[in-house]
């Protein structure tokens, strides 16, 4: 009877919004009114292709995972959480008793049930949504709901960082300087980065990038990217690079420009196989892929409360929820015409 | 024939400046004209106690550890320095080759030569001094020789800082505002320390340590110390505690406020034994001496020089190297009548 | 209807058996049949003097917390074990959702329901147990219902050996030749220590160690026992030392033979404050407590298995659950009489 | 005037001995009459191909790395060794001043003059050889001075393991039953891994990693070796993987049975550039490259004087000195015909 609504991915290319039942919470759970929804990367190649993971013959499939909006109802044993608080959302419910959860890795749960992927498919484009209290994060006065949305894809950043160690006065090369790539910048800042080379062939980007904060910027498409990173970071090469462009190019010249006994961490989403020279990178060097985040929100939240980690300069696009398939088509035929775009489902939320 | 002098401790209480004669480089060392030499508390305690470690019968003590100059001459191979550098100087002299030294902790190594103590008691307050190149560091034009001598005290806050492992978006509570503990406040700050508390019994200092960047602070001299702080940090305490008072009663406060699986640094020297109540403590506290710093300088340079590390705040005296005496004897005898003090030895130095 | 029986602690100095309901395993719980327990230290201080943290007024206490039985029912939803299967039991339930939970450290989870202690008292001196399935571990053929009773302790030196950190090739000092200190020393050896020296006050429990697999062993009652260690460690001292003694003088002795960078752990319950000087362990020495266990059970099973963990060989006594008020009498009153007691609860369970 | 000879490489594929002069240790050096020296995959390669890095024209290339022998002089300063001693020796001779030097990893020092590479091409087959003191290792009595020649490459299976952090209790594969696999998985199991398995081509080296203490072997060139693997180490794959074949092909099988949040060691020198599936494994597996060994020596020879690091058994060919180009044409021609050969130089010694 509660009315309710979802964008589905009716096959690819083609999302429509459909009524659906509005859920109601059970114990431990939280029942959201939706404003935003950030769109990621992954929604665009899930619009285009359909979902990495292809689902079950019949199965629904949402999309969506970077949901931030107000808490309408509480079920039973929520005590954390009340009616008319904003919150933000972590998209993924891992099972609490695998041995990666329990050692404190949840984000690679074998069983973890994540927004818009197997086994579930439950997409963040919708009006209606309910979810474990426990991973509903409220946000502070001083968050808007756009900066709400963007909570998600920060945390990756955050926890690609922490997963780098310390990085008090270390030099650090960012590849790619989309929004991944522009919030590690501003995370490894935070976190005492020396000197922070960003890497990007769009020289648009690279501008942002220094607005930003980084020290230096190469456009990697323009003559020798190895020496000018180099000139920069020392000619042993940088003690951290990040990869977050998800590209064999950019894996090839990270691989050329970390330090001996240095991090390259691989943040992006790299498709097919990337060709690594291990006899040029015999000087243990790590290669750390990163997946998603792990207990990262709270640190997330405060970096964005603070101010340092200014999220919110990224947001230059919005679309409206009733326009979802229009927003699919202009992201992914026109994908750098914007850093990060907005879904905006309920403009009377605040 | 080429002149020098050196202040020396003739007895606890009494020092003399003394003429002597000019070393000369040999291979891979360098001449320093000595400008700032900053005191410490360790030179405090050896000019009313004598030296921790105390001297062979008739042995020459010298106090001083923290020196900055210019280099005046360069003896054979040296290549990476030359007349004219403005410098600031590690004072520990390392063996290189003992297991400690090996495994890239030369701040342990038990044949070090460290200035003012054993074995050679070498002082740092001098005219002209004789130093390996490797341990002689430049400094960049945006830093003043004030500055400069303070390198060494800052690399004792960056050190501990490195040692506390990844402080993004964690919680820290700081025992002591005196110089040491103001600037592990600022390192753990661009560490990415979330809530920093810094804690002591002057009100005075306490004002300092908010005007370079505490998020609170407690006056442990009143009310409950532990209720205040934790309402700060959370019931469960503080992710990370640094101990820069060296007080029993501050290490028992620490005690008190650490987290499970907390880290409670001790930065600060602690006289005599401190109680540790290891049942109450019981929860994989780990408890942490931090010794000096190790290849610490070139992050602590490059964080001044950056402006966040803004160690020339800390400076409210100088005393002229001709009124040494008067100087030890002002800061034994007021110890709280400054936070550092720099001791001039050259002003035309600049 | 269906009878079991259970120990209370009337008042310290007092268990009586009672008889009470047997319970029914609800949903994801198993209700086992206790054929075993083991007899730990703790035991024997709640017997003496009430468990460390009192009860409510009125509330029921039992002790014990090394279980080992036969599944004899499943509750819904338990797909892993089954009636018939012999298990051991990890006595304490997380609420795996707390930070130290997410984080992988349930071992301190502030909310976690452990055998014998706040809030529930539940004590494993029964009959008939129900336990939630994740935390019951099926026992190998190769393991008697014996061992199973000796894995919770055994779990004990398995997660002190893995805190320690790597151990290949390392020289270890342990501080108690009690069983603890005797399981440290068998799973230090199996991860690698080249030297190990057995410390205690009983020539007896050192000849234990010996056979064990100690290298070497030294009454700290006789001579100069620091010197007696350096002399097989080393002149630096030790890469670690596990205190097992839980006493203040082998915490002072510890701190004595710790290396320069080395690690102190504290495994042993110490009561009141142990004096640390600070000052003389300023050469960055770890202390880190260790607290029970977190995910040790299937490694701890496993070496058991192997027979490296030769843990049978530490049972030196059997008393009946009928006897228990004689057992611990006789424990409280001689407890030097056995290292390590069992009392069986169904002698006809194999 | 004193005689001496070394084996030099005139061009690839053919070493003759040349009468050369006997040098004078100076300060810190010791003269070591060479009694064996081990044959390794490197020097195979440098025979064919000449050296890795190419020397300058006109220079003289040696090969060998892996000596044992007798001091017979010792230089001024030397005190730990004297004329007698039988030893083995570290081949590379780290600058101790660079950056990874300080920091405690000397083996990626980019100053390092390692025998039989660039800048000196000095090799250990030769009758007598200058090397620092510090580098060079008495030989317990217990060691045979073949054992000494293998203490060289044992030491890179020692320096993998401890790379690879805690083994208690992990499950391992190890790629490749060479004379380095061999050796990393007994270094492996005194560590405290919990399962082992050896994957090789050849089942004869399987055979031998059996009897050397592998839980289990799989032939990789039958069947389905992923799903055997994982027969073995559990559905989700090893804790740890080590590539010892310096292959292709099984740097692909790794990554396949590497488990998430595992740890893949590339230990052998993989040619070319390998695939890398980074998307398949981006569940935060750390691949790490692992360079000769740091520190490990001491480590190495107490494992073998132990007799857990049964090297000797590896070694299954000698060749005589008078004979290093037979040697190395059969060692090229039929690499598969022994496990590990040694140069005998000087047959009287003992």
């Amino acid at each position: 009877m509660s009315t309710n609504s979802k964008a589905v991915l009716d096959h690819p290319g083609l999302m429509t919004i459909k009524a659906c039942e509005r859920p109601t919470p059970g114990p431990g759970e939280v029942l959201i009114k939706i404003a935003r929804v950030g769109m990621c990367g992954s929604d665009m190649h899930g619009f285009k292709s359909g979902p990495y993971i292809p689902p079950q013959p019949g199965q629904e499939v949402g999309l969506g995972h970077e949901p931030a909006g107000v808490v309408v109802e509480v079920g039973d044993d929520v005590t954390e959480l009340k009616a008319g608080d904003r919150v933000c959302v972590e998209p993924g419910i891992p099972c609490y008793t695998c041995e990666f959860c329990l050692s404190g890795h949840y984000n690679v749960c074998p069983n973890v049930d994540f927004m818009a992927t197997a086994p579930n498919y439950r997409g963040a484009f919708t009006e209606y949504l309910v979810h474990p209290a426990t991973l509903v994060f409220p946000l502070p006065d001083e968050l808007s709901l756009d900066e709400g949305a963007l909570v998600e894809p920060a945390s990756v950043a955050v926890h690609a960082v922490e997963m780098a160690g310390t990085l008090l006065g270390k030099t650090v090369v960012i590849l790619g300087a989309g929004a991944v790539g522009l919030m590690v910048s501003m995370v490894a800042r935070m976190a005492g980065a020396r000197k922070i080379v960003a890497v990007d062939l769009q020289d648009s980007r690279l501008q942002t990038a220094r607005r930003l904060g980084a020290d230096a910027t190469v456009n990697s498409g323009e003559g020798d990217p190895v020496a000018r990173i180099k000139e920069v970071v020392g000619r042993y090469g940088a003690d951290v690079v990040f990869e977050t462009a998800g590209a064999v190019p950019t894996v090839k010249l990270g691989l050329q420009v970390v330090k001996r006994r240095g991090r390259f961490m691989i943040v992006g989403t790299v498709p097919g196989e990337a060709p690594v020279p291990f006899l040029a990178i015999n000087r243990e060097v790590t290669i750390q892929t990163v997946f998603r985040y792990c207990n990262s929100y709270p640190t997330t939240i405060e970096l964005i409360r603070s101010g340092a980690l200014r999220v919110s300069e990224l947001i230059d696009r919005h679309f409206a929820y009733a326009d979802i398939q229009h927003a699919f088509e202009t992201a992914v035929g026109d994908p750098g015409s914007f850093t990060k775009a907005v879904v905006v489902v309920d403009d009377s939320l605040k």
